[in-house]
C-alpha cells in the first residue's frame, strides 16, 4: 500500500488553489510550520547542492513593506507566514567545499574520498561554462522547492499562493540580501483561506490531460 | 485533521532519493501512472497558463536513444516510465486565446468577460519586455511540476530521479520537438529502486534547517 492513498493525494492537490484572500486571524501552528520547513529542507536539488535559502517572514512591519514591493497584494500581509525563496547567484570553490564537508560529516566519511565528486562540481559550476548560468540553475532548484512546498502544504490542509508578481530587487533591498550570495526569486504566502474568497469555489481550469501529456 | 498525517508526509519525502538503479522488471501500474499524470496536470502555474508539456516515454527503442543523450545513465532505460518535461519557448496571442477559451469553457463564462485578464497576459508575455524571458519563465513552471511530481511519486511509494544531466538539443531532435513550440528542460525517470542500489541506504545529506531557513 502506498504511504498516501491516491485519492487523498489527488483531492489535496485539487483542493489547493492560488489563494487570493487569507484569513488574517488564523495562524499556522508551529508544528505544521516545522513540517513545512522539513519539506523545504528535503527538496531534491542538483548535485544535492541546495543552492537556495528560505526566509519565513511573520513580522507585520516587514510584511507590510514587502506588500509594497508585491503590487500591493493583500496575501503578503494577510497570510500567516510569507515564505520567500532565494537562489544563489554564484558558486565558489568554498561553497563546494562546504557541501563536501557536510556530506563527509553526515555519512561519516573523509572529504578526501569525495575529491572526484568535488572536482566534477567545481568543473561544472565554478570554473566551467555553466558558471554563468548559476543564477538560473539555482532559481530552478528553488522552484522544485516551491513545487514540493505547495504540494506538502495542501496535504497538511494549508493554503498557499505562488507569487511571482513581486519586484525581486525591492525584495532584496528590504530583506538586506545585497551583501549575501542570495537573491529573491519567488514568494509563497501560507495560511488559511478566508471564508469569503470567491476564487476558492471556482472550477479549476486545466487543459485536458491528453493535451498536456503525451505517451511515447 | 490534515488530509495526510505530517509523519507520513515527512517519511515519504525522506524515503525519496535520487534513484541510481531502477529494477527494470518492475513497472508502475496504469492506475498509479494515471494519478501521477493528474498530479502533473494539477501543477500550479503562472497565470494558470500551463506553458509546458510532459512526454511519458516507455518505448524501449526510444528510451535507448534518449539514454545516449543522457550521458549513458542507466535510469533512462531501466526505469518504468521516463517523463520528459518540456517548456514553451514563446507565447503568442493565439496561445493566450486558447487558454481564455478554456477558462470560459470550464467555468461556463464568455471569453469576452475575460478581456481584461487576456490583455494583462498579452501585455506581459506576448508584447511586453518579459516576452524575451518566456523560455526561462516556462522552464521554471516546469520545475514546479517536477517538484510536485516527485513529491507525489514518493507519496505513492514510487521512485524517481530528477535528471538535468542530459543534452536538451539532442532530446529535442530525438523527440521531434523542433517543429513545435516546446523544448526539453529536464527529465525524471519513475519506477522502483533495484534492491542493490547502494545509494538507497546512504544517509540523506542536507544542510541543517537553521542554515537553510531563516525566520524574520
Amino acid at each position: 500500500m502506498s504511504p498516501c492513498a491516491p485519492d487523498t493525494l489527488i483531492s489535496a492537490l485539487s483542493w489547493r488553489y492560488a489563494t487570493k484572500v487569507f484569513d488574517p486571524s488564523r495562524k499556522v501552528s508551529d508544528a505544521d510550520m516545522k513540517v513545512l520547513m522539513q519539506s523545504l529542507v528535503l527538496t531534491p536539488s542538483s548535485f544535492g547542492l541546495q543552492p537556495y535559502r528560505f526566509l519565513v517572514v511573520t513580522d507585520p512591519e516587514l510584511k507590510a513593506r514587502l506588500r509594497g514591493a508585491s503590487w500591493g497584494q493583500g496575501q503578503v500581509t494577510d497570510c500567516s507566514h510569507l515564505v520567500v525563496f532565494l537562489a544563489r547567484q554564484a558558486m565558489t570553490e568554498a561553497d563546494v567545499d562546504h557541501y563536501i564537508r557536510r556530506i563527509a560529516q553526515v555519512r561519516g566519511d573523509q572529504p578526501e574520498n569525495l575529491a572526484a565528486y568535488r572536482s566534477m562540481m567545481v568543473g561544472t559550476l565554478v570554473t566551467g561554462p555553466r558558471a554563468a548560468t548559476v543564477p538560473e540553475w539555482a532559481a530552478r532548484q528553488a522552484y522544485i522547492a516551491l513545487g514540493q512546498f505547495m504540494a506538502s502544504a495542501a496535504l497538511l490542509g494549508l493554503d498557499t499562493c505562488p507569487m511571482e508578481g513581486l519586484d525581486p530587487k525591492q525584495y532584496d533591498e528590504i530583506l538586506g540580501l545585497n551583501d549575501t550570495p542570495f537573491r529573491t526569486v519567488v514568494a509563497c504566502p501560507v495560511g488559511y483561506r478566508a471564508e469569503g474568497d470567491k476564487y476558492a469555489s471556482l472550477a479549476k481550469v486545466r487543459f485536458p490531460v491528453e493535451e498536456l501529456v503525451e505517451q511515447r
